[in-house]
């Protein structure tokens, strides 16, 4: 069996490269896919499988004007961490592990508050764009819905996320408790660069000060050139009205840029000369390096991958076939590969993508594994259209240091133990 | 300024077509939509609006484990039409008028159920795959997981959408309630082909007859190309596990074809030779002809595509600019065009679709209108990537008559009077 798996129909899945991955066809053609996998886990039928349930002998729930998922998910949550000793700060991060495809769940998008998620009554909020313009201008979310939409599927990731791995011993978690700083959503907004045309930016005009309706008035500093580019107000997430936390009534929306820079419940943007120094900006959100400077306004998210089942925490039930599946995304635009390694990056081979591949979206990718269950490192490798690539956590560190607090990205490793144990590893 | 709009800048938006119809390069580049709009509704600032309002003087709520919308937009339902004297039969239909972009919000994709929506417990629920085939087998959720699993934006349109358009008069109501029989996921599961070649389908097994847990035994018969095609178990939907009303923990997904089909809660797959006739396809979905005969298993949902800003039941604030949003969709593929008019059919303009255009998925097209406050009728017509288009609701009618109930795909029409008030119209 060294090399392939032989199916039922006699058909072989050749191995790719070390520990067991197999092609990558599985995922990509049904009539490739349907080779008969050896069963993985199906069970002959028996006659009592015949039987009629006792749910199907009762009338079920009637029709529901808004509708909620089913009492036996309820344990799927966000993993809540408040900043002890205030009210209403901290994060919440999205449990990734138990997501599909590339829309996150609204009500499981991750949260960063700085001072709670404030109660803004829609038709009394307003956006204020002055400063260096020629005719300063409140916009309400009525007249917003007068301009020209756009919709596009983005992700949103927090320059904080995965900053646990900066430490010198690797934490224990799974993917949502160690990258769950992460979401994606389908949003629809106006292009802000229509909003900066209807005010008349003056020449002197080179960056916005983003201020929020929050207690906190958090507030970003962002070069005007990401406005002109492809910013937007977004008023809808996911189809329906942005949600509280995600900055309802409206937010700005800076694709592929760190998520504290798209200030949510946008109240204002002061057209101004040059970077403010917010709090938020000077206090938060630099990264320093290892000769003690820090960087400051290091908006892109760099292009990253984690692979979400299986992942830390988790056990695997026995030797056999396993789909490795996880997500991957870059501020630079798409995602033109990402490579699995089940070896701890002795060889590599390409995953296969799921349709679509949307720039700065999440991409979900995919790989087939048997595990024969000796211990393993799983690894992925995501590369963008730039030619961007991650680089290993050792040779990430090396460059960034110990002392870092933002902006992870380097390759993320799951070790398997022999007993079937997941756990977080450098490699 | 006939025949055009002239912006702050002194650039000119030509229109395309007749009643005020603009190009929709408004929609299609950042730059060139940052033309300036004179002012559709934005005012002019007040010192007033820089006071702190009372939102961002108090701490707001703290981080939730799953989240909840605005309570504020608690009036966005599903509207529901249950069968008076059944016990959870019927339908709710999605508010098509408070969505944009492509996704459908779970809690609103709209339900049709013929005995209510059953409560299963997940680790009990079995699918059976039995019948013409070599091994019977019966998979459980978690064994489902072990297969190669693909992700796919898929609408589900049931076949009685639009239905009372059949009726001589045009019914009255928004684009919910007249078409809202409509929505769209992000839908991951395992290809249904993978789990025909575990069993070993027999040279004679042509049809499956799929029969789902609820207390109808909802069942249809579903030729088996389908199968080898592009259907799927689908067990997540927008990223988390169905929703109970969209068949928890497991479904059929037969991707542009009639929501029917598409068999929730689904428990059995038996492989026939031929049809079975269930109740459920004899004493509905079927579609009777003018001439007496009906046509049975007509499966796939035709070209279609419906404006949903502005729609029947609104009123319109006033001349000036406005939006055309929209959705369409065919079960043939990808839409290739979506073409606008706002004299009632007499001349057509092109309008902007927003990326991703994907196969049996919703998109999403938009245009700017400039209503000069005279009466007009606002229509869309969808043209797929075979040639198919829609046609006009005398001349579909003429083809199937009054008494039709099912896949109404014609154009639909929205008046504007001259007060303003939208109305559904047959044109």
């Amino acid at each position: 069996m060294a090399g392939a798996v032989t199916t039922r129909n006699n058909k072989h899945i050749e191995t790719v490269a070390g520990g067991g991955l197999l092609h990558r066809r599985l995922f990509l053609s049904s009539s490739l896919g349907a080779a008969g996998l050896a069963l993985l886990r199906a069970r002959p039928a028996d006659a009592a499988q015949q039987d009629v349930p006792s749910w199907m002998r009762i009338p079920g729930q009637g029709l529901r004007p808004y509708g909620e998922r089913s009492p036996y998910e309820s344990a799927v949550q966000r993993i809540v961490a408040p900043v002890i000793g205030t009210t209403g700060s901290g994060s919440s991060r999205s449990p990734l592990e138990h997501f599909e495809g590339i829309i996150t769940p609204s009500a499981l998008h991750f949260e960063r508050h700085h001072s709670g998620v404030p109660d803004i009554p829609p038709g009394e909020h307003r956006l204020l764009i002055h400063g260096l313009v020629d005719r300063p201008l409140t916009f309400d979310l009525s007249s917003l819905s007068r301009y020209p939409l756009v919709s596009r599927i983005h992700f949103i990731e927090c320059s904080g996320n995965s900053s646990g791995l900066y430490a010198v011993d690797p934490p224990q978690g799974g993917a949502g408790a160690l990258h769950g700083l992460l979401s994606c959503s389908d949003w629809t907004g106006v292009p802000l660069s229509t909003l900066l045309d209807e005010v008349g930016v003056r020449p002197t005009g080179r960056w916005l000060l983003a201020e929020g309706a929050d207690a906190a008035a958090m507030s970003r500093s962002v070069p005007i050139e990401k406005a002109w580019d492809d910013a937007l107000i977004a008023i809808y997430q996911n189809g329906e009205r942005l949600r509280p936390e995600n900055g309802y009534p409206m937010r700005l929306l800076l694709p592929g840029w760190e998520g504290n820079a798209n200030v949510k419940w946008l109240r204002r943007l002061n057209v101004t000369a040059g970077p403010v120094m917010t709090k938020d900006e000077t206090s938060k959100y630099t990264d320093l390096m290892p000769n003690g400077q820090a960087r400051q306004f290091t908006f892109p998210m760099g292009v990253k991958s984690v692979i979400t089942s299986p992942c830390g925490g988790q056990t695997m039930q026995g030797p056999g076939l396993y789909q490795i599946s996880g997500v991957a995304w870059t501020g630079a635009g798409r995602i033109r590969r990402v490579d699995v390694s089940a070896d701890g990056g002795k060889t590599w081979a390409p995953s296969a993508l799921s349709d679509p591949v949307l720039p700065k979206a999440l991409t979900r990718f995919r790989m087939a594994w048997r595990w024969d269950g000796s211990p393993a490192v799983l690894m992925s490798r995501a590369v963008d259209e730039t030619g961007a690539a991650q680089i290993s956590h050792r040779a990430f560190i090396a460059e960034r240091g110990h002392a870092h607090r933002y902006h992870y990205h380097a390759i993320a490793s799951w070790s398997v133990g022999a007993a079937g144990e997941v756990r977080n590893v450098y490699s």
